[in-house]
């Protein structure tokens, strides 16, 4: 079973989290007749985010979860019930809400499993099922896969500039709001930082969880000596010392004389923090005078808002920086807050059970989605030709050639090993997928961005099939 | 009662929703005896969001609801009590562990209302109760009360520049989790948005919920023209047709044919949608076909990745948008997607019940907090030198000068007609506030933004007193 903050921190049920276009587009679906037809959609995106060529997709178990509570409440219902149109008459009738409050999904999804990168235009969840429940299940599964997709993605960024460094996750006071909070430390948690300052993702999660203290305990003692003196003294297995609340180089000495008392009584000091000024001089004065002192292996942990740029600058400038807090700029994206994942039908089965392709081509031709029911097949990576076919399973790869829509040109993919990225989920609303534990996730995340970020120009594109379907969709579509 | 999505989505408790450095120093404080000291902190924030010049607070009742529901439940005091630090012994003690379980807050909070327009250095919330209880809520207040004023803030300029137009706030998928998109209805709300598409926060906050319908609408039937159709069937009254699946331009002759359909059935068609393309050319094409159609009275709806710089272009490039649906980039408060508001510690009783006051120096003078236990008075608006004194209470504002710390100068502040900012919202963990209802937030934000965006110039600084005291303490502390 799915077992995130989502089934443990919310009551549910979650039928109102959704836009109210999906509930009109539901009434009018089940009023023409067409709420039951099957339907395929694909939730992709079209544009990495932080120019990044890939994304470490994320967010699937938080998905399943709140599909498993997707229901309407005796008191979503009556609120339905309320709604006017611009007429004045109810926006619902009454046997479209009794529908609504007896409804079980019975949903077929197929994923990529978290961490997997995933690239644009790739789906990272296939949904099939009633065209009615398809549509309703949109709003949600948007909004957690986005998310998490996208911190992960930062994570892996800002976990590869620090280079090995422990990189931990501080962001919770800057999160847009408080499940923002949750779903960030699981998903930069995911991208690979090595723990969270978040308490309840460490309990819901296992997230390792670290901290240090902040100015208001400096501030709260006559001088800061006597408040690092305190804190030795109540915590002296947890003593990582903020150094910069009234002059950084005098809270360094004072640490170091904390510091040698917690070594007589048998203690290590873990480290200083530095939060303000010029990080790169601030760490190559506080490393001297500890390493003076003796305390060479005492860490120098920095924060205030770092990021990928700032901790690659930081590490050219030869800061002597060891461990990176990280906190707005993760825990919201910075630069990009949010990862524009869309959700298309791209099928739907006619009155004899057949299916038939859509495309949505727009204004711009970037938009325009993919038809069928795809695959994502991804080949072995020490081959010959790695890359990965996105194609139709009706039709399968054809061989191995693939459409890149970037280029406009063709390239080749191996087709003899290699696997498919989505997997089955979901069947008609039963669960037929392990999910694995977190710290695999992360393990495999971490894999995958080692493998993907060291290909800037891995190829990837349509199978020639499925190109050849869609040039023709996009050509006389109307 | 604070009435929000906190209490009525959550099952709560939220005592874990903090960092863990707000825990160890809880337990320090327990430790060393200081955890029962009275204190005073105040919730600020330092530069404003999106270069505005002052934002409009907000999360007020969300901060309070939270507060009312910060207690440890049996299974988080478990989880704390097999936590471990570095040595391998646990981090906190039994005895500790048993206050945490029994705790009560009996903190007293001054807050200003909800939708006040707040100047940098200005205390949103002044929080005052034992030193151990205020450290451990800073996590939580700072989460909520920071989307929500840069939330409610983005909204007041992006309904700025739609100029009187209609703005719908669109965001749910593109939120950074689910309850970011419930905080972000409610904050937008209050800064000025007419409606949501967010179900959910149309049942529990009782703002207008809007739709249209989506691509897949079109998609899932053979043509456009009969997927208008079938939608004008099913949902008469609510007719918005989003005209760009295929060909925009047909898509709005589509909507004029089944437009004068549904005039026959003595139905008005309410709008059209344009998602993609060249919003300008568009909607005057758009407004031409519909005029000429005698569709004169038709909405044209816009969206597709809308702020207030859009907005503004558009509207100098004489697009014929009347309703704007915004979301993406308010939702996450594009540009810049966190408010950097902090909780510093300012006064701290000693062993005689005597307040001492406290000050954050650091190695950057703009990151210097305020000392004492402040308040804000400001001058009634039509007078002669309006403007806000930030004073401490128990010197008083001492005249009419304040002292601006940007420029380094004094400037004048009519002290005779006026108010404090700051009221009573909690005594002793007591509620002693009216919520008032979210409408009435909105109307105040909404005027609060009319008088002070039309003043960039607006006087705000310290009293003398408190200018001298900081001064001194910047001087000699250290």
């Amino acid at each position: 079973m799915p077992n995130t903050h989502l089934s443990q921190l919310y009551r549910g049920p979650f039928g109102l989290l959704t836009d109210l276009y999906q509930l009109t587009m539901a009434y009018g679906y089940w009023r023409s007749g067409l709420y039951n037809r099957q339907a395929n959609f694909h939730l992709f995106y079209r544009k990495p985010p932080f120019q990044n060529g890939f994304a470490i997709s994320a967010g699937l178990e938080l998905a399943i979860d709140f599909l498993s509570q997707f229901r309407f409440s005796a008191a979503d219902i009556q609120y339905l019930g309320g709604l006017k149109g611009s007429t004045g008459a109810p926006l619902f009738n009454e046997a479209f809400l009794n529908y609504l409050q007896r409804m079980q999904l019975e949903l077929t999804v197929h994923a990529m499993p978290e961490g997997t990168a995933a690239f644009p235009n790739q789906p990272i969840l296939r949904v099939e099922g009633p065209l009615l429940q398809c549509q309703l299940v949109e709003t949600g599964l948007l909004t957690l896969v986005n998310f998490s997709t996208l911190l992960a993605t930062k994570a892996a960024r800002i976990v590869d500039a620090a280079e090995g460094d422990s990189v931990l996750e501080f962001g919770m006071r800057r999160s847009q709001g408080l499940d923002g909070a949750m779903t960030a430390a699981r998903a930069t948690y995911i991208g690979g930082v090595h723990a969270t300052s978040n308490v309840m993702a460490g309990r819901l999660y296992g997230i390792p969880v670290r901290g240090t203290h902040a100015h208001s305990w400096v501030m709260a003692y006559e001088d800061e000596l006597l408040a690092f003196q305190n804190y030795a003294e109540a915590l002296p297995g947890n003593c990582i010392f903020l150094v910069d609340t009234y002059d950084t180089e005098a809270g360094v000495k004072h640490a170091v004389s904390v510091g040698k008392w917690l070594r007589e009584q048998g203690y290590d000091m873990n480290g200083i923090r530095l939060d303000s000024g010029d990080l790169t001089v601030l760490s190559k004065t506080a490393r001297q005078i500890l390493d003076a002192a003796g305390f060479t292996q005492t860490a120098i942990v920095a924060s205030n808002d770092l990021d990928e740029y700032r901790i690659a600058q930081l590490k050219k400038e030869g800061a002597k920086i060891t461990v990176w807090g990280v906190g707005t700029r993760l825990a919201t994206g910075h630069g990009d807050p949010a990862l524009g994942g869309v959700y298309k039908l791209s099928a739907i089965q006619n009155e004899h059970g057949e299916w038939e392709d859509r495309i949505k081509r727009s204004e711009e031709a970037v938009k325009a989605s993919n038809p069928g029911l795809l695959q994502v097949w991804r080949s072995e990576a020490k081959q010959e030709h790695p890359g990965d076919a996105l194609y139709d399973i009706r039709y399968g790869m054809e061989g191995a050639q693939i459409w890149d829509e970037s280029s406009g040109s063709w390239g080749q993919v191996a087709t003899e090993k290699g696997h498919n990225l989505l997997v089955p989920v979901l069947d008609r609303g039963q669960l037929v997928y392990d999910f694995p534990k977190l710290s695999e996730v992360r393990s495999y995340a971490m894999a995958q961005w080692q493998q993907f970020v060291a290909q800037p120009s891995y190829p990837y594109g349509l199978s020639p099939a499925l190109h050849e379907v869609k040039s023709t969709m996009m050509a006389t579509h109307s």
